[in-house]
């Protein structure tokens, strides 16, 4: 058992990531996973299809990390060249693996349903020097190899994969083979305050943290996340003095504290919801139904969530939320009398105790001189009270999009919050 | 001018990067841009907060390219050491530029409207040895700096302001510094057939390419995307080769081929309706908007699509979409009928010509014996004729909700394509 801070390099491989035609979100998951287990992850790189920039990366994140983690490159097709590579590298030979290949057969025979053909049975081909890591969700298997006190892991790619190699595979064995220290984190989300303000507000809090003790600013959609990291071998201490450090910046922060956990904003509306026992609906125009998206990716949102009207047209907004025809035609789609009737119409027919309405216009077509792409009208409220706000982004769409779902949920929150005290 | 093929290196700096809280996209869009350009990311680095691992990465990525990017780490904050870092990596002394000085003014007075701190200010100081790169969209400026035959620039981490120095001032200057080769790609988009079936189908195909044309397979949501890339520098040559490659690929691929270009499932839907000028509109319960928001980001999708009605719950459904309470009670939320019955209350309402219902239970919670976590009930067509499907996901929420998304996209885009052949 070895009793130090381990650290870790991811390596993914794939001429993919190097076109940026995927974004690697692999790297993130297994960073998080890495990172609760008490090891740090120190580099990632990601390199292209090509043998030598492979073996240039293995040889180089060996010099930084004890542990080397590799992600891509073990697919049927031609393509992938990473398996024989690893075998070379590593001097061993090629051998079928039984229980890889009664695995494979019985993918294919019982969940797949489609004949095997002889590139699906190279995938039961691997290194003699290496420990086989079961893969229950495919067809490539992981391998774990060592070599001059380093660890090196091939995984293959496919996201939900590796998470499954990783989880029941590789974590625990880590946890096994080391002496891991703990690392803790605390996060806060604050909101109607810019990264500067906030650092000035802080700069004595800064300077009282040891050094092991780290604030990061982690700014996004308009709002600020804060982290405090700290890392120790004294589990208790740790979380102690961590807990004792975050618990000032609260105190600090107290006005403009969203949440205090690290947790997105729409769970955060969910978790109000439930404990009062309401519910919430969302009309959307200009958000597209990335408002009610964001809420349905949490698990149980239909405890409170009653769903969403996407009006896109003029119709929509009429038969759907009965917007009347005369204030479409009056204010425009993009106003505060169009916004306050959808959410009238929403709260209406479905019946939700709250609801949100957005409008606005997101780019790169369809502004106005008076109406400029990024002006987007949000309404909040519940069957008794509703406000209003206009708000004028200058992003590209996509962005446009992120913050307005973000805006209208803090909106929504506030007015919650505030609606419960009464 | 040089003329051969250029490498770069990204290099992204961030503890978050490392802890998995941030999912780098940065990355993968400045891959796209400098690929357009005709230079080669060769590699991609991630780093944390952390001087001496940037300025080994600095070190290292210089062995492996001409060019490389950074960045991150420019914020205005104590977590932000990248400047001063660069500063001395470079041998120069910080000084205040006038010109940037002047923007930060402007955008606090008019843009942010709220007084400027002195840390703010701060971001007005460069190396001497730089050239400032203005930053329009933002208050920390890029740096170009060159040594030993090499370039480094170092931009903000925000997306959206690294994305405007990278284009008016990065891309422009990189074209006139280098004579940079053609990097050609072609790329389609198949379904129903699984990677290693494409490579048998392929065998013969893929033997016949020559060297500096590669093939790679790229898998998502059960379906293969397959690119084409050439680089070369006789730009007409190339083009007119990697062509009729591309062609020969479509005409093996021709019974599976979805599209011949590399555009979203959800744009290829969008353009037969606008060719046709038909409508949709879509009736979502598991899929919870996400079939909406992958059509809403598409700019101008106003023109063919009505909007969406995510009915969470049996109250949603009956009151937007008609559905009777007896095929609720019956049936349940996720069955044939119900689906059938929300499409033809969405085409109703809506009065699109085309529509989508979704209804499945998306985990981790909510199955039972009969209906498992995982079973989707699909539900497209038009006011003449509908089609039901009934799936079955292995996976997570989220990739469910995905996968729910690309298949329903899929069944109504070959629902359309024999529609209008009729």
């Amino acid at each position: 058992m070895i009793q130090h801070v381990v650290s870790a390099s991811i390596i993914t491989i794939g001429d993919e990531l190097l076109i940026g035609q995927t974004i690697d979100t692999n790297s993130a998951w297994m960073a998080v996973e890495l990172n609760k287990i008490g090891i740090r992850v120190k580099r990632r790189v990601a390199v292209g299809d090509d043998a030598d920039a492979i073996k240039a990366a293995l040889d180089q994140e060996a010099v930084h990390s004890e542990i080397i983690l590799i992600t891509g490159g073990l697919g049927p097709t031609a393509d992938d060249i990473t398996k024989p590579l690893l075998c070379a590298y590593f001097g061993g030979k090629m051998i079928v693996n039984d229980d890889v290949l009664q695995h494979i057969h019985q993918i294919f025979t019982s969940v797949l349903k489609r004949p095997l053909l002889d590139r699906n049975l190279k995938q039961a081909e691997v290194p003699d020097v290496c420990t086989v890591l079961p893969n229950p969700r495919g067809t490539a298997p992981g391998m774990w190899f060592e070599k001059n006190e380093r660890i090196f892991i091939s995984m293959p790619g496919v996201p939900h994969e590796m998470k499954g190699i990783m989880e029941f595979q590789v974590l625990p064995k880590l946890r096994d083979q080391f002496q891991l220290p703990v690392i803790a984190h605390r996060t806060l989300l604050t909101a109607g305050i810019g990264e500067s303000f906030l650092a000035e507000r802080l700069i004595d809090f800064e300077s009282s943290l040891p050094v092991h003790i780290k604030l990061a600013y982690l700014p996004n959609y308009g709002m600020v996340r804060l982290r405090l990291s700290s890392l120790g071998f004294e589990k208790d201490v740790l979380i102690r003095e961590l807990e004792s450090y975050f618990q000032s910046l609260q105190e600090i922060l107290n006005d403009v504290l969203v949440v205090n956990e690290d947790i997105p904003l729409e769970e955060v509306v969910g978790r109000i919801l439930v404990r009062h026992q309401k519910t919430m609906a969302t009309a959307e125009s200009c958000s597209g139904g990335y408002i009610a998206h964001l809420i349905t990716s949490i698990s149980g949102s239909s405890e409170f969530y009653k769903g969403t009207v996407v009006a896109y047209s003029y119709d929509a907004k009429e038969t759907f939320l009965d917007v009347p025809h005369h204030t479409l035609e009056h204010s425009g789609a993009v106003s505060e009398q169009t916004v306050t009737a959808m959410l009238k119409g929403l709260l209406k027919h479905s019946g939700a105790d709250y609801g949100i309405a957005t409008s606005g216009i997101m780019g790169p077509g369809g502004g106005t001189s008076e109406k400029p792409v990024g002006t987007v009208w949000v309404a909040v409220g519940s069957g008794t009270a509703m406000e209003t706000h206009c708000i004028r982004f200058r992003h590209d769409r996509k962005r446009n999009i992120e913050l307005t779902a973000a805006n209208a949920l803090l909106y929504l929150l506030r007015f919650i919050e505030r609606d419960v005290k009464n």
